[in-house]
This record gives C-alpha cells, sequence and structure tokens, in this order.
C-alpha cells in the first residue's frame, strides 16, 4: 500500500534497548493539512505540549516518533529535547522545524538524551521509502505482539485517494504508559478544519471508545497529514457527500485499528463489544457501556467465561445512566439472558456461555429508557494481565 | 463486649449451602432510633428498598440478616419476600414488623425461598444473648476470611456508652457480588436525626474511602441502633460537645472496619493508604485519591513492589484535579520520590522501594493547588484477585 508524496523509515538508534527498532519518520513531499487529537489528561508530555503548539498552523511535513522515553514529567528540559529530536529531523530533511510533528512513547519521567537521535537521524532520513510503513508500525511497538495497520482506497470525484494509518497500544512495559498513538496519512486534498472535523470525530467513535484497563496516558497522540497528492477537487464543508465518502474512510480505518488494539490488550484473551441500546441520552450510553466495559468484576467473569449478568446490572447501576431495573434486558451475542430485569434460567445462562466460550462475542444492554445507543470495546482481565503489569523485579 | 439491651443470634438455615452459618438476627430489648445508609446504586435490591421505606420511621427493633441470596434483580415477588422474611423474624420476636430491619448479600437474580427462613427463625430467635455478636460477625462472611468486629466504650456526662459494629466485604463469590454490610449497636441515648448525621458522615469518611475493585453493590447496607439503655442524657445537636464524643466513636468503629474490610480484600497483600494533600478542592482531593486508588496500573505496579511514579502521575492526569505537574511531590511513606514533577533518581526510588515492600505504607501525593486533603484506602491488584473472581467451572 502505497500513499502519493508520503514515504517512512526505521531504524535502530538505542534510545533504549539494543536491536529494536525504536525512531522512525513519515514525510510528506509537500506541506501537509494536519488534522490531530492529544491526551485529554491534565499531564500532557513535552511533545504532546509541542505538537498542539504547532497544531495551531494546520500544517506540517513530517512525523518523527521515538520509543523507549515518552518525554513526560520532564519540564523545561524535556521541552527543549522535544524541540531538539523536531529539528534534527528538520535538518535531515531540509523542512522548516515548525512542520515537524514530535510523538515519544516510553519511560516516563527520564529526560532523552539526543545523542542518538543526533547519530541517527542522517541514516533515518536516508531510509525513507514509499513502502517503510511495516517498519514504522513495528518501531512504535512496546508490549503490542503485532504491528496495527489499516489501509483504505476510495474514489472522489473519479480521482482516486489512499489512506493509511498505524498504531500502537494499549501497551506498557514498566515503567512505560499505555500510550496510545495512530498517525494516518492521505493523498486526499482536504481543507485543514474539514481534515481536523474528521480525526476529532474519529477518535470519539475508535480510539475513545475502547479500554483495556481504563487508564489514560501523558503521551496519547493522534497525527493525520494530508498532502493533497492525489489531485482531487478540495474537500470541505461546501460537499457534504464527497466529504463524508472520506470520512467514513478515515473513521473505519481508526476503528479498524482501536479493534486491533483491543484484542492485542495485555494477557487479553477476548474481544468484547458492549453495546448499550434503548438509553435515556448519547451521554448515558456512552457511561454505562464505559463502566461495564471498565470494571473488574466483569472483565474477571469474561476470563472465567461466566455468563455473570449480576456484576454488569451492578455496573449499570453505578454507571449513573437513567433506567429502570425491571426495563433491562441483556444478551450474549443472540442469547437472550435477562429480559425486564429478571434472569431467563438456566437454559438462557448454558446459550449465554457458549457464547462466552468464544474469543470475540458482543454484550448487548437494552434500557427500556429511550432511543439512545453507544459501543464500547473492552477485554477480559486475566492472570496475565496481572503478571505483565506487576512485573516481579527478581 | 456487651451493649446494654442488645442480644444476637447466628444459625445454620441452610438457604444457599449446608454447614455454615448463614442466618442472623440482632434484637434491642426496646425499639431504638435507627440511622442507616444505603447503596447509590440504580439497582438496589428488595431489602434495600425496604429498608429505605422503614427508615422513615427513624426506629428499628431488630435486624435480620441472610448471606446465600441477595435478593437483587428479584422485582415485586423479591420486595414481598424481604417482607415475609420480616414478618417471620417480627413473629418470632413478637414485635412489630415495621420494626425490623432486613439485610441480604449473596446471589443476584435467584428469588428466596422462605421455607428456610421459617423453619429456621424460632430456633434463632432462641438462640439471642448478650454475647454473641461474634457468631454474627461469621454468619454475614461471604468471601471474607475474617469476621471484622470493632468496639468503643466513651464517657457521656459521667455515664458509660458502649458501642460495637460488625461488618463484611468487599467480598464476592461467583455470582454473589462485593455487598459491604455494616450493623452497630450502641446503647447511647441519641436523638434520631443526630443518629442518621453521624451514621452519614462516618460512611463518607470511612465505607466510602475504600476501594477493592472500584465496583459497588445492589445491597450495600449500613444500620446502626441506638436504644438508649446506657441511660445518659439524650444527645441532640444542642450539646455539640457531647455528640461529638459519640460521633468520634462511631467514626473510629467505622474507620477501623473499614481498613478490616480492605486488608481482607479479594487476593490483597498489601493495604495502602492513598493521601492527597495541597489540592485545590475537597472534591479534587477526593477525585484523585479515588483515581490513583482504582487505577489497575496503580495496584499492579503495588502488588509487584514496583515504585513507579508515573503511573500515579498518569492516574492524577485523568482525574480531573486542577494542579500543575511541576508542583507535584510523591513520597511512600517517608520516602520522597517525587518532587516539583520531577523523579529524584534512583537511591530515592530505592528507598520508596523499601517503603512499598512492606504489609502497610502510605502514597502521599502533594498537588501544591490548595489546602485540602483527602485519604482513601485501597489494596494492591493480584493474580489471586483475578482466579477469585473468574472462579474457573470445571
Amino acid at each position: 500500500m502505497k500513499v502519493k508524496g508520503f514515504s517512512a523509515a526505521a531504524v535502530q538508534a538505542g534510545i533504549r534497548y539494543k536491536d529494536r527498532l525504536d525512531l522512525a519518520l513519515i514525510y510528506s513531499a509537500t506541506p501537509a493539512a494536519l488534522g490531530a487529537v492529544f491526551t485529554a489528561s491534565t499531564v500532557k508530555a513535552a511533545p504532546v505540549l509541542l505538537g498542539m503548539e504547532r497544531l495551531r498552523s494546520g500544517k506540517a511535513q513530517a512525523i518523527v516518533v521515538n520509543s523507549g522515553n515518552a518525554n513526560a514529567c520532564t519540564g523545561e528540559e524535556g521541552m527543549r529535547m522535544a524541540r531538539t529530536v523536531g529539528a534534527l529531523a528538520a535538518q535531515a530533511l531540509k523542512i522548516d522545524e515548525e512542520l515537524v510533528q514530535v510523538a515519544s512513547t516510553g519511560v516516563i519521567g527520564a529526560q532523552l538524551d539526543p545523542a542518538p537521535f543526533a547519530a541517527a537521524m542522517p541514516r533515518l532520513a536516508a531510509k525513507l521509502s514509499e513502502d517503510s510503513f511495516d517498519e514504522l508500525a513495528r518501531a512504535i511497538m512496546t508490549t503490542d505482539t503485532v504491528p496495527k495497520i489499516a489501509s483504505a482506497t476510495i474514489r472522489i470525484d473519479g480521482v482516486e485517494v489512499n489512506l493509511l494509518a498505524c498504531a500502537k497500544g494499549a501497551g506498557m512495559i514498566m515503567p512505560n504508559m499505555a500510550t496510545m498513538l495512530c498517525f494516518a496519512i492521505t493523498d486526499a486534498n482536504i481543507a485543514q478544519p474539514a481534515l481536523q472535523a474528521a480525526v476529532r470525530s474519529g477518535a470519539d467513535l475508535s480510539f475513545n471508545r475502547i479500554t483495556v484497563d481504563g487508564d489514560t496516558s501523558t503521551n496519547d497522540t493522534m497525527l493525520c497529514l494530508a498532502n493533497g497528492a492525489a489531485g482531487n477537487t478540495l474537500l470541505d464543508e461546501s460537499r457534504p457527500e464527497q466529504l463524508a465518502v472520506f470520512t467514513e474512510a478515515l473513521h473505519g480505518m481508526f476503528k479498524d485499528l482501536a479493534k486491533q488494539i483491543v484484542r492485542d490488550g495485555e494477557g487479553a484473551t477476548k474481544l468484547v463489544t458492549v453495546r448499550i441500546e434503548g438509553a435515556a441520552s448519547q451521554e448515558d450510553a456512552v457511561n454505562a457501556a464505559r463502566t461495564i466495559a471498565n470494571s473488574p468484576l466483569v472483565k474477571t467473569a469474561f476470563f472465567g467465561e461466566d455468563a455473570n449478568w449480576g456484576r454488569i446490572i451492578a455496573a449499570l447501576g453505578r454507571s449513573g445512566a437513567a433506567f429502570q431495573p425491571e426495563h433491562v434486558a441483556i444478551a450474549f451475542d443472540d442469547a437472550l439472558l435477562v429480559e425486564n430485569g429478571f434472569g431467563l434460567g438456566k437454559e438462557a445462562e448454558a446459550a449465554a456461555t457458549q457464547a462466552l466460550k468464544q474469543k470475540e462475542f458482543a454484550v448487548t444492554v437494552r434500557l427500556g429508557a429511550g432511543a439512545a445507543a453507544a459501543e464500547m470495546l473492552t477485554c477480559d482481565l486475566s492472570c496475565d494481565y496481572v503478571k505483565i503489569n506487576a512485573n516481579y523485579r527478581s
């Protein structure tokens, strides 16, 4: 998969570990429109603060990303280091450093050493190739067990438009955080405000609808570059139908990557869609879905393949969503387990348990309180999750 | 420990399991003032709904409690069964059934069978004794590994006043819920509104400040009976100093029991006090403490004895509390690990790790944003927690 005018590269820079890809670059032959979403955490890593500052121009031409060090909780020195890394990339690429976005994932609270960046950057720039996005996806992995890539090709006004995105997370390796990074590129010709809106709404429908353990990182970053090389007529809000074709393709990639992240969740053995229907409001639907999807009791029951609807009802009860218990229905895939707030007995439970034994299944909860619906993707909570994160030191 | 005018008893009624205490009674020789706090969950079990209804009178003379069945998600039939259980107790005790409080813990979604209650109640009433509170504390255990009792003796106006309380939770055994029950009795002579206020504020400072896994049960219930048998001059808001002596003793018992519950948390190997200082508001302090205390990443790091302050900062960052990262300080007991948002290096980390190796320690976080403070008690998240709650079915 190639996207016109874009190239990528990854190298082993030795930032924290030897012999692994840990520094990568995305480059557009021309300055591109930039859409971006950053962590909602009060504690924002230096590259996030720098990225927010540079997003104001609405443009970028390159993204430099490292693993091994998050450059978070590093204060003014950390900000200087983020600028330095960006400047090193700009120098190697011969572009304006204001057009470089910087992203980091790894250890919190350690200062970046600029030496490995300075040493590796010329080599990295020299390696840029249209075919290297797989390598980039591998370079940003931490406890991820597989690289995560999605792509799409659409036609707009008869012109072929390509989109590609890769992501990492939600994994953490002590003492790293569960950083979520997503980089998307497209050769679409699209106005920046429309791109920003599509990225923002895409985040809400994908990465903001998944949970492995409910934690939010200091470094979560989504960046989307659109360089216009496809040559389509400009997409903006004056052409809602064409814009919708693009937005749908972009959101499809984000949702695909979000699913890949949960499937690869630390210690996860099951991918579960929690769907709320019949909520009084969209906010209620999302809150109810999120509370169930984050409940350790619900997640351990998934791991134990136990159709324990009492835990789901209990999570609902503390979610703040408006509902009458006697109107609640719960199904595991097609197996209806609870109706009018009552369990439907042993046979229904046996059918629900069969659904639970699958690698992937959906829990649908109907609240009977309105017409709003929402989904969250989650995984089970296994012993391996605890082992990975407790990380016994010998 | 005896409390004048109170007696208790527990029997094996065979409600769900044979050969274990599962039905218990607390009885006051005279009607007592009642203070009570019930679950905040939208889904309230039948005995909770009945208890809320009967709290309106401000009085009670007996509490009947069973384990093995929570009588939750049981609809109108469940309400009838809760009334039936109360009526059976009233009949055996020859008191008005409106003066009986009913509490249940156990399976959600199964109807109560009244037969074992009817069969056991006369035997239970006949066994009432001033010395049987230990048995009562054992009868309400589910996955608790030890009974939980606290007591206090104070002097008010030269008169000896006794208080005793027992609790269960937060344990759950599939498919039971993490129900928290607390029953307190005192021979104090106290006006009901003052008692209710003391129980309410006590809940906020004790059981609402602990977390094992962040889940709230459908059956959480705190009941406090004060029968006045001590003969002290009536305590009410017109005598704030004397009332404060009583309130302090009551709160002390609640805090003691709350600590016992967390220490006995499922799979817990460590008891951790999370203390927030320097918050901009009380709400911020509580939210920050709760977010850290509930974070699976923080709790697995405790289990792994890893002084991983990055996870604490990340939890703070998503808590919604106002603060500047560069003003944050973090200590494990006396070992200062982070100051001005920066890690203090390997030696500081080694000292913090020593603190973490203890069975009990405190994490203190100073936000530098104001003067508010709050504490939460939590435990670590271990492999055993997952095993207990996944509860493999063979």
